[in-house]
C-alpha cells in the first residue's frame, strides 16, 4: 500500500489490514512480531502529513468509525461525529481509526494465529497495557508516514489511549480530546471488570482460553457484558428508559422469564455481544484497562505524565458514574500543574457513561470548536 | 413447644424450627402447606405478649441474629444491636428473628422437600414476594401468641419486610424501624439482580434448578455474589479499603491471577458465599425483591400503603447507592401524607449500603432512642 493509493481512493472509509514487522516491546516484557493492525481511514492526508487525526475506540469498539460495518451493515460507531462537514471534518482532516491491540476485529489478539504454533494464541497471547495499544498505533502511523498527529481523540478507553498518547509521545501529539474518561482505573472499576472476567472463566466452554475450534464461552461472556452494561447507563437513564415497566404481558409471570423490560434489554445486550466479540479479547482488554494508571507510570504524580507540548480538551458527563467528572477534574489539575493548555466542560446528560456515543449537539460543538481552533 | 417453655429457657438465643399447617396463600396464586419456619428468640415474652420485636434479615441473612451460628460459630449478624442492654434490649423485649420464606437456612424454600414428590422443590417451589415472607412471619407470630408487635425492625430487604408489615398488618405493628431500604426496586436494582440470576442459570450445574443430588452451580453463584457485593460498598469505601493496591507480590503479574487486592477480596466473597447459600434460594429471593413495589400494591400511590396506626423511624446512609437516601425520603413523604408519625435521619458513612451492618454508634443511639420512646 502506498500513500498515493490512499489519497487517490475516493471511497469513504478505506478499510485495511497491515502486518507490521515490529518488533513491539510490551510493558509486560514480551515482544510481539509481527503486529497485525486493522484500520480505516477517511479523507486525504496532506502532502506534509500534518492533518492526521487518530480516533481511538472504546473497550468493545472497532475501526469501523464512520462507514458501515462490512459484515453487519450497521453505521460506523461515531458516524455522527466523523465525516465531511462533521465535527471531525474529513474534508479537512485525514482520520485514522485502528482496532486496538488485543481485540478481535483484525488486529493482533488472543484469537489471532500464533506464528510459532500455527494455532490461535488463546491465553498464550501476552498481557498488554493501554500504552502497548498506543505503541502499536504508533507503528501504524510510522507506516502511514505520519510523524505528528493534529489530534488524538477518544472516549472512555479511547480517552485513556489519547492520554497515554500525549504522555508517551508528547512530540507526536498537537492536541488531545479526552471524553468521559479517566487517568486510572479505580477499585470499583477493577471490581466490575473482575466480575466480568470471572463470569467468562466460570463458563466451562472457556477451557483456559482454548476454545477456538469448539463452542465459545458465550454464556459467561453474556453475563460479563450485562454487568458491564449497567455501568454504562445512569440510574436515572435506566429509570427513564425502563422503570419497572413489564414486558408485553400484562402482569408479573411469577416465574423467572424476563418480566421486566430492563431484564429483557440486558439479556439482549448480553447475547448480541457474544456474536461480535471474543471472550479472550474481553479478558485481555479489561485487564489492560485495570492495569492503567497514568500517575503510577510516572512516579506516582499525574502531572509528571504530561508535557506542555500538547493542548487538551476534556469532557465529562454529569451522570457518568463509571468515570465521573471528578476523574476528569483530576486530569485537568495535573495538566494545569504541567503547564499544558486545557479546556474542560462537564456536560449534562441523563444517559450516564454511554452519553459520549449518543447524539449530543453540545459535544459536537465542543469537538468542532477545539479542532477548528 | 409452649410459650412457658420458651420463657423458662435461660439460654440466650433459642433456636427453633416449626412446621405450621398454613395454608399460606401466596401473591402468585399458589398455596403452601405446611410452612416450615426456622427462627430464634431472645429475652422473655411478657404475660400480655406486648413486648415482642420482630427483626427481619436481609437477602442472604439468617435467623442467627444475636447468638453464634450453630455450625460456623460466627457471631450473630446483628449481635452489636441485639442483646441485654443493647439498643434492641433483650432485658426488655422479646426478640424474634425468622429465616425468610424462600431461603435455605431452615425455612421453606426451593431446597426444602416438596411433600408431594418427596424430593427437593427446586424450581417447582412457588415464586414468592416480600409480602409472602411477611405473611409467613405472621403465621409464626400467631403460633407464638403475639397479636401485636411492639416493633418490626430491618435493614435492606429487612426494611422492605418492615414496611410491608406496616402496610399489610397495620393493627399488628406499633412501630417500624426501616434502615437503608426502599419502597420499591428500581430498574438498576432489578438489573443487578438479573445479572446475578443469569450468572447462576448460565452455570451448567444449575440444571434448571435440579441439582440437589449433584454438584451445585457454585461458580455461577459466586459470580452473582461478586456482582451484588459491589453494590453493597461505596466507591469511596472500596478506594479506602483497597484502592489499586496489589496483592502480596511486589509488581503486576501480567497475567490473570488476582493482582489487585480488590480482585482477591471479591473472589473470596464469591467463593465463601457458595458454602453457605443455595443458588435457587438466591434466584427466589432476588425475584421477590425485584417484584417489590409497595406503591404498586396500593393503587400506584405509596401513601395508600400506610395507616397512621404505626410510628416509623427511617435511616439512610449518604454513600448507599443501592438504596440511596432519595428512596427513604420518598417513603417519609408518603408517611407524612398518610399522617403516620415518622422520624428520619441520613447518617454519614464511607461504607455504602453495608453500613447498616457495621459498627455505628449513631445508628445504635437512633434505634435505642426510638424503641425507648
Amino acid at each position: 500500500m502506498s500513500l498515493a493509493s490512499l489519497s487517490d481512493d475516493q471511497r469513504f472509509g478505506l478499510s485495511r489490514r497491515v502486518s507490521l514487522p515490529g518488533p513491539l516491546h510490551l510493558d509486560g516484557g514480551a515482544t510481539l512480531s509481527p503486529v497485525e493492525i486493522a484500520y480505516e481511514t477517511y479523507g486525504t492526508l496532506d502532502r506534509d502529513a500534518g492533518n492526521a487525526i487518530l480516533v481511538c475506540h472504546a473497550l468493545t469498539g472497532d475501526h469501523h468509525l464512520a462507514s458501515p460495518h462490512p459484515r453487519t451493515g450497521k453505521p460506523g460507531w461515531w458516524q455522527r461525529m466523523v465525516g465531511p462537514g462533521k465535527p471531525i471534518d474529513t474534508n479537512r482532516f485525514f482520520v485514522v481509526c485502528a482496532n486496538v491491540l488485543g481485540s478481535c476485529m483484525g488486529s493482533s489478539g488472543p484469537a489471532s494465529i500464533n506464528p510459532v504454533t500455527g494455532r490461535a494464541w488463546g491465553m498464550a497471547f501476552p498481557v498488554i497495557t493501554i500504552r502497548d495499544m498506543v505503541r502499536a498505533q504508533a507503528l501504524l502511523l510510522d507506516h502511514l508516514g505520519i510523524a505528528r498527529l493534529a489530534a488524538v481523540v477518544g472516549g472512555s478507553m479511547g480517552g485513556m489511549q489519547a492520554l497515554s498518547w500525549a504522555a508517551t509521545y508528547p512530540q507526536r501529539v498537537a492536541a488531545a480530546v479526552v471524553i468521559a474518561s479517566t487517568a486510572r482505573h479505580t477499585a470499583q472499576n477493577i471490581a466490575f471488570h473482575e466480575v466480568g472476567r470471572q463470569a467468562v472463566m466460570a463458563d466451562p466452554n472457556w477451557r483456559e482460553g482454548d476454545y477456538y475450534d469448539r463452542e465459545a464461552p458465550a454464556r459467561g461472556l453474556a453475563v460479563a457484558r450485562m454487568a458491564a452494561h449497567i455501568t454504562y447507563l445512569s440510574e436515572a437513564g435506566l429509570t427513564e428508559k425502563f422503570g419497572r415497566r413489564l414486558q408485553a404481558r400484562e402482569a408479573k409471570s411469577f416465574g423467572f422469564d424476563a418480566d421486566f423490560q430492563v431484564e429483557s434489554y440486558l439479556r439482549h445486550q448480553g447475547l448480541s455481544f457474544t456474536d461480535r466479540f471474543d471472550a479472550n479479547s474481553y479478558l485481555y482488554i479489561t485487564r489492560a484497562m485495570d492495569y492503567y494508571d497514568l500517575a503510577e507510570e510516572h512516579g506516582g504524580r499525574l502531572a509528571n505524565a504530561f508535557a506542555s507540548a500538547t493542548r487538551f480538551c476534556l469532557v465529562s458527563f454529569d451522570t457518568d458514574w463509571l468515570y465521573p467528572t471528578a476523574e476528569s477534574r483530576a486530569i485537568v489539575q495535573a495538566l494545569n500543574a504541567a503547564g499544558a493548555p486545557v479546556s474542560f466542560v462537564e456536560l449534562s446528560s441523563p444517559y450516564g457513561h454511554d452519553a459520549f456515543l449518543l447524539d449530543s449537539p453540545e459535544l459536537d460543538r465542543i469537538v468542532a470548536g477545539f479542532l477548528g481552533a
